[in-house]
């Protein structure tokens, strides 16, 4: 029984200083502190039960997602769970289309995060009340400006035919757990020596799926790829990321002369915008085996169409906190599966493997029903802060069993971290200044 | 002589309650008050010279852009204006591409919003204190990302084109002025009688031009799009804003019914950021007579090379506040004139008309050397609380004398209608609450 009256929304700016060990570093983001605007929501129902809310960050700047959060919450104060999740496609048009705020929109960038974070704490507030249903699903996605690939039939059709078999992948995933693949080997910030120790570990740990963060220095990649696949030997899988540093025509260049290394993909070619320009990249790299993944900064459904049409992408890769919550994820799962494009998540940051867990295994048990070229991204980074913490077994995402969507996070973290009062940045900051 | 370090910036959140009267309502902002983050830099340099920088917004949300104004402020304060403007294309790049902020945009949406006010003061400070040749405008601009589409090259070989004949376009603007249409007859927020009224009055004033909102209502469309042909008869020019209102097959079905109102464009038919959609919009109305517009929400340079790449649009609408200042401007209107396809811009709201016409008349003197097809928009709104308000004359734009880029407001008008301590607000607010 979904219940309880929204009587208030907190938001705090949440920052974990790992800029200081070169964690995260890649050839555009050189020293990110992996952070997040955390939002909860309490309601009257005296349950006690809260809905936590998270958007991924890099530090500066949590506190203009702060702000507007602050700025999206009178939507949400004083209504009922039930009115929301009752229309809730009519309640993301709200948050996404308020005539005055859509303008620094519209549904990208900074208001999109509040509004994935807003509503990410909506989706833990009910999931830890009850479950969901086909038909529910399909009425919490806007189709607006998809209509034209994905309506509202095409979506019912798939989630009708995503029944068939269900109980079996339902099964697989609980044994099993969803495949994944580790990023924390091969930051840009990391030495030779610390990659050959954190590669050998991950081999050891039954890794067989490791990605490689490249794009800075042509030499240095050649240097680091080698190093990577002579460890992990040619059968097992290698992916890499330039995170956007490339025009197209050098990613091309450039990629030709790391394919003899066999990547899967490459991720991030260029600017995430660049919907026609992926399309060249992907035109030139397929015949050579390199497939294109995109989407951790892909701002919203649209951009996605675009891609999924132009053929721009071999691996689509879905944002739990950069897209709008659930429901925006819900209507790109169901367009790659139409496409019949493999959805291989972004995670990592703070608190994206705990959310996208849920997303790429309703993928895979009610939409996809295949792990062919399917995985999911892994980064061994911060879940401690986490009150439901991601579990991986034989290098697999095992799945979630708690109520909710692995959102909360652990009070005492939260207030050593708050930006820019917490003990921890209490202690960083006069020494950053000097 | 460049001139001063910046030693102060400060940033204002100014709103003007236009909303009360249902001034710039369209189909998917009903009640905008049209506002701006409104920044001032100081110098050292005691000549007392000050740049002042807006970006637009429409009411609420405007804390979030100053929110990341200040969150901007670190890169341009105690920075040597001529260290900025020496290397203005890698200060450029400072503020859209700073690691850790990135990732709340990268360039669009708050965070650009922010980077365009900022600059645009910058701009206003230097171009007070001197003018500027064709060398040194190409260094201004990021080619990062476009250069697929105009290299560096390109660019100057195009700037050094539009020297020949650049001396008669300067004395025919200083006599004739930058023709322009007028959007302040037909917001949807106006009754058949303001329409007529309105419109019986810019016939009288000289416009020729006319736009009016749709995509709210078929019938209501089409008999307000009736009024307007019958006054203006068949002769002048009518062109249409659907100001995002259609997914893609809505919008050629519904301008299919309009087209025999003989409009020029149909503007904002769809998503902002769907490049392919537009293409396929284009596709269909073009053999009809009715060219697409769009741009006052594309978000930047890899949005407008996309739209060109793709023959998308037949009309280019820069904004002079959502685009990174004129450093990104000069990028769009030089890959314009590379694909020849007309820069008639956005203006309206606060200070648009007032900034964007220099970039106009930059573009018909410098660049494009071409009138055919183009005109600027004009809303008759707010330009009395502006220092060097825009001269219309004939229906058209007559060329700013004063040094800067007209951007500064008065004093008194920022603290009247500064939110939400202003004069006008304090009143406002307890009467909206009420």
């Amino acid at each position: 029984m979904v219940r309880g009256r929204i009587s208030r929304l907190s938001v705090r700016d949440v920052r974990f200083p790992t800029s200081l060990g070169g964690h995260g570093a890649d050839a555009m983001h050189t020293d990110p502190d992996y952070s997040a605007a955390y939002v909860v929501i309490e309601t009257d129902a005296e349950d006690g039960i809260k809905g936590c809310g998270i958007t991924f960050t890099l530090g500066k700047g949590t506190e203009v997602v702060v702000c507007a959060v602050n700025a999206l919450a009178h939507h949400v104060l004083n209504k009922d769970l039930k009115d929301i999740v009752g229309d809730f496609r009519g309640f993301y048009r709200q948050l996404t289309s308020d005539g005055q705020l859509r303008w620094i929109g519209p549904e990208k960038g900074v208001v999109h995060l509040a509004t994935a974070a807003v509503l990410n704490a909506v989706w833990d507030l009910w999931a830890k009340q009850e479950g969901k249903d086909p038909r529910m699903l399909v009425s919490c996605i806007d189709f607006r400006y998809i209509t034209d690939v994905l309506t509202e039939e095409d979506a019912l059709e798939i989630l009708q035919k995503g029944q068939i078999g269900k109980k079996e992948r339902e099964k697989q995933m609980l044994a099993q757990g969803y495949p994944a693949y580790t990023t924390s080997c091969a930051w840009l910030g990391y030495s030779d020596d610390t990659l050959k120790q954190l590669c050998a570990q991950a081999l050891k740990d039954g890794w067989t799926r490791f990605k490689v963060k490249v794009g800075a220095d042509l030499q240095d990649d050649m240097r680091r790829c080698q190093i990577i696949r002579d460890m992990i030997g040619p059968e097992k899988t290698l992916m890499m990321d330039a995170n956007q540093r490339w025009d197209v025509p050098e990613a091309v260049e450039w990629m030709s002369k790391l394919a003899k290394f066999k990547p899967l993909w490459i991720e991030e070619p260029t600017s995430p915008d660049d919907i026609l320009g992926h399309a060249t990249i992907s035109k030139a790299l397929v015949p050579l085996g390199i497939g294109i993944a995109t989407g951790e900064q892909c701002h919203n459904r649209v951009i996605f169409k675009q891609l999924l049409q132009a053929k721009a992408l071999q691996f689509l890769q879905i944002d739990s906190c950069r897209l709008g919550s659930v429901n925006e994820n819900l209507s790109v799962l169901l367009m790659a599966k139409k496409f019949e494009i493999p959805v291989c998540p972004h995670a990592g940051g703070v608190g994206l493997c705990e959310l996208v867990q849920h997303l790429i295994i309703f993928d895979y048990i009610s939409v996809s029903a295949s792990l062919e070229n399917r995985v999911c991204e892994y980064v061994d980074h911060l879940h401690e802060h986490f009150k439901y913490p991601v579990m991986i077994q034989r290098a697999s995402y095992m799945p979630p069993k708690d109520p909710g969507y692995s959102t909360e996070m652990k009070e005492e973290s939260v207030k050593k971290h708050q930006y820019p009062d917490g003990e921890v940045w209490k202690k960083l900051l006069p020494a950053q200044e000097n």
